[in-house]
């Protein structure tokens, strides 16, 4: 499975800091420190909410640190379409990551036409203008929507992760199976597109978060995920990805479990 | 989630000394451990292997004893009719649950025999004569088997309680996926029977075992697991059984796993 490494993200304190300052070091050292605990590509959101006006310049200056420092893919993320031609046009070597469209139609175009001109995979959420919706059948159809409109602008469905989308359950506990009948479902429906998913809204509101984190996604691992964006950092989280695979029959012979025993990271 | 207590078992060294000894108090103590850490049913096997000549007089008394320590219902464990049948003659109270039956033409009359005569519940193994069978199919078709047999003797399919089982997934990395389908099928196809699951042997011949069985156990309860053998006083197990049912919408306002949390059982 695919690690999309989560915390180059300005809404954290110590980012925005480093974003603010220009603290090319710091942002060089998380990415590093998340590749080496297993992530397969960084994500970078630079917006720290004080207006997008320099968010684009923003961008290109952070993927260009973060580059020197690791091989990896990145992943620009941002919900300004102009800051993402400007994290693309930065990227140098492998082809990163948009993250994200969805079904909302001011932005589908914008994004997808990036996609296609920079040949990029997109993280693709199921909502649009009305929101997440509470139904699986809603979701699926904003993402057969989305995967019509980017065949034709040139994004194959192979190149779209969708993420069916993840709601508390502390509000309403049906919504974990919503969110892994929505994978489910574009795993049938869309037999060629990824998935992924963004954990940390199904625990909120409850004790041990973590726990519930990892729960899910374990439980998503079985429904067929294909990548998660998460805190590589997070060793017991990691450790459920490693199980998770080792069970549900991707990992041959269990190679990649035992290796992370050796390398000691499953304690 | 019913579970089901597994430790009062004498292939575990210290009941063995337990059951050779007639040490009442030991069993009593294991019992009630096993209760108070969260258990719905105690099994209860007490063939040492020493010969099975003694084996209803031993589980007679086996029984006697921890029902003197716990109100809940025991499950009488045992390959031998004759002390299953003894362990429910000396079951008061409760209905005891039986563990166990499966396809093998021989006991199968037997064992379903008991269950219409005492009323009780029965774990079903998804296997015959010939073994274990590796396919999804061939397990279901036993488990159908059983069912209407069980139907025929007056055993209805809601005390039925099929065990899909587990094969190491160290030696065919398929055999997690197995089970968990042969699950959602006897789900499926037998719409009112339950099921239940021992999970040790998924994680054979591999590092940090308790975590991959607790991932099995996760995954199983989004495949809709209704009990578990399982020892409850693994804290980090109980975690997950929490944590699983609250993300797949069995728990609604998660309130057993915030009760959980407040008891101190999920750290």
């Amino acid at each position: 499975m695919l690690i999309i490494a989560e915390k180059i993200n300005a809404t954290r304190k110590s980012v925005k800091r480093a974003v603010e300052e220009k603290d090319a070091e710091f942002l060089r050292q998380l990415a590093l420190t998340q590749i080496e605990a297993g992530a397969d590509y960084v994500d970078v959101n630079v917006a720290t909410g004080g207006g997008s006006e320099n968010e684009p310049v923003t961008m290109a200056w952070a993927v260009g640190v973060i580059q020197e420092a690791v091989d990896k893919p990145l992943v620009i993320d941002s919900a300004d379409p102009a800051t993402l031609r400007a994290g693309l046009e930065a990227s140098s070597g492998s082809v990163a990551m948009i993250n994200s469209v969805n079904g909302e139609t001011d932005r589908l175009d914008a994004v997808l036409g990036l996609a296609g001109e920079f040949g990029s995979p997109v993280v693709a959420l199921a909502m649009d203008d009305r929101g997440i919706p509470n139904e699986v059948d809603v979701r699926l159809e904003i993402c057969a929507r989305i995967a019509e409109r980017a065949a034709g602008m040139g994004v194959p469905q192979e190149r779209l992760f969708f993420d069916p989308l993840v709601v508390p359950v502390s509000t309403d506990c049906n919504q974990g199976c919503v969110t892994l009948d929505t994978l489910r479902g574009i795993k049938e429906r869309l037999p060629q597109a990824k998935t992924t998913v963004g954990l940390s809204n199904v625990s909120f509101g409850l004790p041990s978060r973590g726990l519930v984190n990892r729960t899910l996604l374990v439980m998503a691992i079985a429904a067929g995920l294909d990548s998660a964006i998460v805190d590589p950092t997070d060793k017991e989280l990691m450790a459920a990805v490693y199980a998770g695979e080792a069970v549900a029959g991707r990992d041959e012979y269990c190679m990649q479990y035992i290796q992370a025993s050796r390398s000691g990271m499953l304690s």
